[in-house]
């Protein structure tokens, strides 16, 4: 009585409850179980939902009630020649989104970036953060407290280490409000992404917070971390890897490829990024960064969610003297993307998973790194050179289009 | 000479680029002939990335120099009754993540909510904007083109809507900052997300402004938009649907299902996700609302990079009396989740490819609804509904782990 | 026993409250008795706070237990000529503060704006707001009441336009969150700031929405007004009087005046206001604007606390082909300070105050202006011209610091 | 010829720039010629603006240009006992605004504290910022700047202590944005706001920092302070004083003084402070905090313009168990007010003019504190006790005439 039709009869009459068919079949037939339940319940075909390519038990440290998988498409852009701190060589870059004319947007810009010899990348910040919230009396056992921390970080690093191989504590900062302090704990977690890492670190941490002060733990998470918000306190102080990719193309790249000037695109970015997203009260000051973040998550395994605190980036644009010295020769272009809080992980979450592994394996990622860090970092390089190229080919776009029509203009 | 092999030959020794293969074979060998040049490029193994369950022709609107797909485990949760304004009746909800224990978290907030008798949800308010910017010489040509534009809305819509049989322009907003101005078009785009809709309409109306005042455009975004970005104007204002569930849980049933009390779950919710929040310098006053939003958005084939704006999310969790008035009953729940900007579509997109169509299938919401538009506010309705369950799930845990300590305290 | 000495006695006594005094005695013998009571408190010499120069009666509409007056250094900049929708001609900027430079600074900038032939000014957008926040049993109500407030702006606009002989309701702007409803209302309050104006009409305005919609007036101002907060919906929509100064300043005056070149003042503009304050996650993205707003505020009896709202300013820098064309001269440079949310008036509030009177008759624009509403603008002019000078002295003197040590750097 | 009437006249034939008059004549004849120089140009009359009550020489380091004086009343409010870690006993709190009921409402929470025994403060941070940015050739040179700054810090130290007695270097964290770098650099200014002095002592190490990096100074300030804007770094990270005041109001303190419930206001500082300021995009989560601020600023010579950044403040309301234990009694207040980024002096700047000077007298904290800053923290700590009074009238008169309509209704 274990086939799907005799599970998904007894979940409908009641019999067994929908997450709890794993006990009872292998996952692929409880999966098969619940697409027949739904497709009785709702009407609905899954037939595709229910090809995917892997043994369902492979996903289970992912998903519960797993009734298959949504099937993306996938593409390619690059190769890109990435100089990074970890990054290093021509690298293609997999993208999966349902986007039309990403591909071939960020394609264009790595190929113009290719041109101009490839870019620098750097992680210039890292920290995966996790900031409980206590309740305390008042501001004197707030002051109490923060004092206290601020004396005993030793104490914190033993017992935030005791739980964890590989993760460091680098730092606690903590933050008063009223009844409430506020705790932020920044580990390097090393390939990991690390927010289980860190919540679990912390987590012991604040036993000795709570054992040693008069503050109380009302949650693992005070929202200061910031985890999957769109909060200014990632944006300033980072969170995961903190990355900046550049490069200078120039002027007659910008010309005979992108169709445009370096002084046009500059125009652009300035009017659009920077004062455009200034009005717009805005932490994400650039074209479409997410748009990559979203689609090089996608493919290789990263936490969708956090698409979110990747957009917190600025995109700069600005013209140069050519580099030749030639005086009547066109200005180059200065491009950059800096993401404030890039979380991404080689190791754990969703980067086992068959595709996934895949993906990583295109980029040469995949699994730890030698430091231990390094293939995470070399994903945050390329992934900001993948923005990078989306950036300059979008505000190339606008910029020739502009310059298109100013020509028409011209041409009447 | 079109077999895969042969194609990524002629790619290497540069005779063919990897973007035209779709001129030299069909879409699936194409994609094959990329594989085979990646793998002998970087050394991965492709093959699971190769066995997709669609023709790749069929991806052709969404992806360029396609692979093959990237496959993410979906699971369902509920079902839970949506009163909605255009959402009714029992629903499952689909989701696809690689982040462990969301399914079942959500799923435990759906059940409670169930038993609490479902819960409400309404469209407050929905416009899909864009917004271009345009030069001028100075402030007089820019108050000069304001006045223009709030005097002459009727030439605007007529070319806007001159583009399309279904999208109606709602209106639009100027703003000025020195010599730029920006023009926020909002439309009424039914059942489609709308961003490509926007675009080509205000693209049209652009031209009217460019011909009869002294603006000239710049970019066809100018930011205040604002797509992908996590943007205070969104926040504010809205952008796609502006969204709200909510539900009253008896208090009875916060003990018996959560385990903790009503009380308990709004200190959390005003420390965490208000207080904390706040001091983050947050547009999200929510603990996950993203992860839920990233999930269905996936399964759903919407825009994964406007996760960003769906994360513009207010939790609010607060104590009522009980309904039926005994003094000495627990204290209800009264728990909300309002997305700001949720940027959700039945048609176009992602939309039409197989996963994506068969999980829209599950909600009964796939393609146009009837009327127009009731199709993608129903979908809202029912991830905000999602967005619920996993606040609910995700504070109670947190008030439940911190009463348990608690009582281990006193138990001392 | 109405003597400052007995006041002070009694109050000494518990005989008397300290806000009780102005019903026993005059209005100056009051402070007087205040003063000698805080004298003999707390030891301090309060002499010069005494010897204030107008009748204590005429303040009684601004303070309450007074005890005299605070002392600011008032000084004048100019004169400049402004180009703006309703101020013109020459004028004087008084400014009081005690920041040294401040006057010099501005001066200077005010000097080479003159220089240029003087600045153009708009106010390109207006309203005062007031938003109460309502409480409602849940979304579904909160939906039913927006639908009202939509369909009967009419009454709304009799209710609160009832309560006022100037003021006219230009709109009312609903916003949901969970279980509360804020109604954004905005006024044309001609020459007062009108906070006053705006709460008196919104409070009968409530009024009409309690008795008709299942609504209930929790606060009269729930915060998305928003007055004397740091708020991006100030930011973004205004508040007050949103108003832009700019000027082009020729590239020989950039050179001689100023000591540096438009070039070099764009880029610290780009660096410094622009991308730094984008990294700052700021709504403020000028140097100063700040430091002329208060001062301005402060000589004409506005409202001080309001300038958190006037600091929500754009200052762009930027370099244009000299106007004559001429290919060899330095390129002028392009400057706009853009104030959102500057709320001012030029009645009522503290501007009958007799020094604050007197700064408001310099720039010719004391009491109610012709038409109504003109005297106001063009007090926000003269401000954003006067904003405009100070960021136009401070990036030069930034600027050309650098140019120096660069200089230098190159004499080595 | 020094005389007013010729000095004016000497001005006015272009004999004599108008800043240079003091080089003719003492400060008090030159403020009168300015007068007289305006008046004639403007028709105002400035009798009383010329009736200041000390010598203008006095007010040299705080301002050009002088014409005389603006007058604003100064009243006080209290006496309230603090208990903070820096101000002890009962203080009065001077006052100035032209803001009617601003005095009485401060009176009012000031005397509710009082009858709950006063209210304790804490400075739980400090540090006075400045922010340089630098030119880097791009991201590789950034990294090695970053990583030099953090190896070198001692260095820094020495440099930026070399120019004053009193300032310690207490940090400096870098960020990066593409090709520019930024330093934040924090000091303990003891009890001067210290902004010259971490400007100075900043640019002495700026020199450092280019001789042994790549990195070229662009601005002294590159708005990562970030002085006198509403920034989301300074409401995270604090500037100045972070400081908070908190109070328990027992229960029948709440309803015979207030007239309403601890449950009221505490849903209204929800709804309004918290619900809506996050939906407005504030970093100002409180009623008006800002209004005590700029008047407590004003009255004892501070910077007016940083109340820009004082305004970053969260007011939190919440009830609690009687501290009786009387289950029968109605709950009691806790009532805070957290202040992110609170600059102030009792030294420096205008704390030495005369009405101003007096008004720290009052205070008790005029000139150097012993140990040194303690006179600034207790200043600090004093002006948060009066922003919570502030918000307590605030909320619960709005509280309080809600109960009141709420009756109303009921005796319908």
């Amino acid at each position: 009585m274990t086939d799907p039709e005799s599970l998904a009869d007894r979940v409908r009459d009641g019999e067994l409850r929908i997450h709890e068919l794993e006990e009872y079949a292998d996952h692929d037939v409880a999966a098969a179980a619940r697409r027949l339940l739904v497709e009785r319940e709702t009407g609905a075909d899954l037939e595709t939902v229910g090809e995917y390519s892997f043994p369902a038990e492979r996903a289970e440290p992912n998903i519960e009630n797993m009734i298959g998988a949504a099937q993306v498409p996938m593409g390619v852009a690059g190769p890109v020649p990435v100089h990074g701190g970890a990054a290093d060589g021509e690298h293609y870059l997999p993208l999966a989104t349902t986007e039309g004319a990403l591909l071939a947007s960020v394609n264009r810009g790595l190929s113009v970036i290719r041109s101009a010899g490839g870019a620098d990348a750097r992680v210039t910040k890292h920290g995966m953060t996790r900031a409980p919230v206590f309740r305390v009396d008042g501001v004197a056992e707030a002051a109490e407290t923060v004092e206290w921390v601020e004396d005993n970080l030793g104490a914190l690093r033993e017992a935030a280490e005791s739980t964890t191989s590989h993760g460091e504590l680098l730092g606690v900062e903590p933050y008063v409000v009223g009844d409430s302090v506020y705790l932020r704990f920044a580990y390097d977690t090393k390939d990991a992404m690390g927010m289980n890492m860190a919540t679990i670190a912390t987590g012991e941490a604040c036993e000795v917070v709570e054992a040693e002060t008069p503050a109380s733990l009302v949650a693992l998470s005070g929202n200061l971390c910031s985890d999957k918000k769109p909060a200014a306190i990632n944006a300033v102080e980072g969170r995961g890897r903190s990355v900046t990719a550049d490069v200078v193309i120039p002027g007659d790249i910008v010309e005979e490829r992108l169709h445009t000037t370096a002084a046009a695109i500059a125009e652009a970015n300035t009017r659009k990024n920077l004062i455009g997203s200034a009005k717009a009260g805005s932490l994400g000051f650039n074209a479409h960064a997410a748009n990559v973040v979203a689609a090089a998550f996608l493919a290789t395994g990263q936490d969708e969610a956090q698409v979110v605190e990747g957009a917190n980036a600025i995109t700069t644009m600005d013209t140069r003297a050519p580099a030749d010295g030639d005086e009547n020769a066109p200005a180059d272009l200065y491009a950059s993307v800096s993401l404030a809080s890039l979380e991404v992980g080689t190791v754990g979450g969703g980067t086992k998973l068959p595709t996934q592994s895949e993906a990583l394996e295109i980029l040469g990622v995949r699994g730890g790194g030698e430091p231990a860090g390094s293939n995470a970092d070399a994903l945050a390089e390329i992934i900001a050179v993948g923005a990078l190229a989306g950036e300059l080919s979008l505000l190339a776009a606008l910029a020739s289009r502009h310059l298109a029509s100013a020509h028409e203009d011209l041409g009447r």
